[in-house]
């Protein structure tokens, strides 16, 4: 099979917009509270959860590498989904731009410390990919009625790399 | 000033029931994922945001350390607030029972790495106090219009200390 090959980019806010937020500290925090004790950097995600509700779970995902196949991306209709890394470990995140349902234009990127993303409802991405070691990660989601997934599986697979360092 | 003592004892959902919810991983995943690859623990938290919105922040708190002395707690009347770490620093979770808006019959609690919390709405709780080490937190708690925070400050304050070990 042959395939087509994806470039893993450093995740940034503004390369990542049209798909959803990185939930990050930038600059000074918005409000200081506790008596000066703890610095809030606040509400950094556009979370939307339709009919359902908001949910918290802990997701424990096995390590991928580079190269990284992507045989499959899919999204949630109905809802936002934030992954929070709690170990650390970099994530690589591959979305796609929609075209009339179908996934196109993909993009990968490999977070860097202190990142988390929300993906916004209805946006296309790839699995969960701590890379190098396995992860574990806080999971904000909507917990609702329906089945809130679509899958698209690639008549020919992509390859994400490492960008050339 | 005199003070009165709490020992400090170690985390476990069951008492921390009445105040909130331990977010940990307990037993097997629900639902595996991802061609395997991941599990997912699901819907570890009892949100509720009345009016509001659901929202994610990130809070820095500076060290604190034990003894550690009380003299306010608070409580959001509006809204659940889930405390999440991200460098695995133990939490002093320090809470309360409300007797006709008095706080009272305070506990305090050390966190175990791998737990995080979330305090339903309306519990009496000290200020977010990492221990040893500055702490950095994913938080999820109300956005929304009013105050949403009521302070207790007590005529004496308390001290929780270590249990003995």
């Amino acid at each position: 099979m042959s395939a087509k090959t994806i470039t893993a980019r450093v995740l940034t806010a503004e390369a990542f917009a049209p798909f959803g937020d990185v939930i990050e500290r930038s600059g000074s925090p918005d409000k200081i509270i506790n008596q000066g004790m703890c610095g809030r950097h606040h509400d950094l995600a556009r979370l939307d959860f339709g009919s359902g509700r908001a949910g918290i779970s802990l997701f424990d995902a096995k390590a991928r590498s580079l190269p990284h196949t992507v045989d499959m991306v899919e999204r949630h209709p109905d809802g936002s989904q934030a992954f929070m890394p709690v170990d650390g470990v970099p994530m690589l995140v591959v979305v796609a731009e929609d075209d009339a349902g179908q996934p196109v234009n993909l993009k990968a990127f490999v977070s860097q410390p202190g990142q988390s993303i929300n993906l916004h409802r209805g946006t296309w991405h790839g699995v969960l990919a701590p890379l190098g070691k396995p992860g574990r990660f806080v999971v904000v989601d909507r917990i609702g009625d329906g089945d809130n997934l679509e899958e698209f599986w690639f008549p020919e697979a992509y390859i994400v790399d490492a960008a050339e360092s």
